[in-house]
C-alpha cells in the first residue's frame, strides 16, 4: 500500500471472511467503476482470506455498475493447498451484488523460467513518442487520471476519427507517482485500455464486461509495462477481448480474456 | 439427455440448489475423471439452478482429481437478470472439494450474426482422412473411448515419436452415437483433446488443469466439431491452452483458455 493505487484498492477485515471497501470517486468510465480495479478490490480482500501474496488466476463475472462508496465483500475459502489456494468473493453494494469472483492464489516470487515463447512484447515507441491519455469528465473518461497511459500512435486515430481499422490497442501501463506495481495492480492494468473495437468501424460505445479472467505468470520487475490487447472475434452478439502484459525484462507477466457485449449503435 | 453423454452428466435435484450425480466409469484420464466432463456436470446443475438453457461463460478451478462415483453439487444464484443469470456450483465426492464454478448462463437460441472474424476453422482433411483416436487402459486412455476424436495427421506424431514442434493439436469432435452436440456438450469438447504440449520438445506428462474458462457464442448445428487448441506461453511454471470450436456452417461456437502447471519432468 504504497501510492494511490495501494490506497484505492485498500480492504478492511471484519471477522468470519468479510471485509469493506471503498469505491474511490474518479476510477469511473461514465460514472462506472473500472472492472479491473473492482477485480482489484476483491483480489486484496481474497489475498487476505487465503494468506497467500499473488493472484494466480482470477475470473470475474460483472453483475451491476459500481458507484462511488461504500462496498461489502463477502469471501470464502474452498480448498487451502499446500502450492495454490482457491477462494470466492462477493462484493455488494447496499445489498445489491455488483461483481462475483473466484480465483486461485500463490506465491509468484520466484520465477520458474521460460520453456516456450512464441510471442514479442508489442513494438512501442518510447514512451517520450506514445500519447498520454489525459483525463476529462466525459472522453477520455476520470479513470484515466488514476493511471498512466501512453497509447501507440498508431492506435489513437478513433480519438480524431481516423480508426485504423485493427481491433488491437498497445500502450506502455504505469501508476502514478511512481508507485510499484505489484501483482494485484496487473488485474487494474489487464482492464485500463480502451476497447479494441474503437479502432474498427463498430460503434464507439460501452461495451459492458459480462466476465474477466485473468493469468499472472510472475512478479514484474519495476517499470512500464507493454500491453497489448486483440479482438478476433465479433459475433453472437459477444466479442472476447486478449490481454497480454510484458515488463521491462520482456517477460510476459500476464495474460487476460474478457467476453463483452457488443454495444447497441 | 438423448445419449450416453447427457445420461453421463445427469444431474438430481434435492432441493435448496443441491443436487447430486455421479462420475460414471471411463470418463477418465488414467483414473482421473476429464475436467470438461466435470465441468459440463456442474453446468447441468446452474442451468437447472438459473433456469437457463445455455451456458455463455463458465470457469471452473480444478481442486482434486475426481473418481468414479457420487458427486454433489451446491449451487447458489448470485443474480437473476434479464438476459443473463449468474451463478456458482462446488462440486464434492465424500465431502472433499473437486471443483469449483463461476458461470453465467442464458438463451444462445438466436444467433446474434457475425461482425468481425479474424480466423477461420482449423484446416482439417476430412474425418475419414484423420486418425481416430482408439482408448486404451492407458495411452490413448479410457476417456477417449467417450467421444470420438479424429485428429489431424499431422498431430499426432507424439504417438510414435514423432513430435511436429508446434504446440498445436486439431481434430474433429462427436459424441457417439451420434448424440446431438449441445453447448454444455461443448465444455467436453474445450477439454477433450490431448494436450498441445505433446506435439513439443517437452515431457510428455499429466498437465494439470488449475482453471478453465470456456465462452460459447451460439449453439453449434448437427454434425461433427472442428476444433484447434494452442499453446504460446509455457513460463512461469505454467502454460496456457487456447480453444476454438468451429461448427458445420464455419462458425466459431465456443472459446476457451485453460491455465495448467507444466508437467514436471
Amino acid at each position: 500500500m504504497t501510492g494511490p493505487f495501494g490506497a484505492a484498492t485498500a480492504v478492511n477485515p471484519n471477522g468470519g471472511g468479510t471485509y469493506t471497501a471503498e469505491i474511490l470517486p474518479g476510477w469511473d468510465i461514465a460514472g462506472n467503476a473500472n472492472g479491473g480495479y473492482l477485480l482489484a478490490i476483491a483480489a486484496r480482500a481474497l489475498l487476505d482470506a487465503t494468506g497467500r501474496p499473488d493472484p494466480v488466476t482470477v475470473t470475474g463475472h460483472y453483475l451491476a455498475p459500481g458507484k462511488p462508496g461504500p462496498v461489502d465483500i463477502s469471501t470464502d475459502v474452498v480448498k487451502q493447498g499446500k502450492r495454490f489456494a482457491t477462494g470466492r468473493a462477493g462484493l455488494t453494494a447496499g445489498g445489491r451484488p455488483l461483481l462475483s469472483v473466484l480465483g486461485t492464489f500463490g506465491d509468484l516470487a520466484e520465477d520458474h523460467g521460460t520453456l516456450l515463447v512464441d510471442g514479442s512484447p508489442p513494438d512501442l515507441p518510447p514512451i517520450e513518442s506514445c500519447v498520454l491519455v489525459v483525463a476529462t469528465d466525459t472522453f477520455p473518461p476520470p479513470f484515466m487520471g488514476k493511471v498512466e497511459l501512453h497509447l501507440h500512435p498508431d492506435d489513437v486515430g478513433f480519438a480524431v476519427g481516423e480508426r485504423s481499422g485493427i481491433a488491437r490497442v498497445r500502450g506502455w501501463f504505469q501508476l502514478l507517482e511512481n508507485e510499484p506495481i505489484d501483482t494485484v495492480a496487473l488485474l487494474c492494468a489487464l482492464d485500463a485500455f480502451p476497447p479494441t473495437i474503437f479502432n474498427t468501424n463498430l460503434p464507439i460505445a460501452w461495451t459492458p464486461t459480462v466476465e474477466l479472467t485473468c493469468h499472472l505468470r510472475t512478479r514484474p520487475v519495476p517499470g512500464p509495462l507493454r500491453c497489448q490487447f486483440t479482438t478476433r472475434f465479433v459475433t453472437g452478439g459477444f466479442l472476447e477481448e486478449d490481454g497480454e502484459v510484458w515488463d521491462m525484462q520482456g517477460r510476459l507477466v500476464a495474460q487476460s480474456r474478457q467476453l463483452a457485449l457488443v454495444p447497441r449503435a
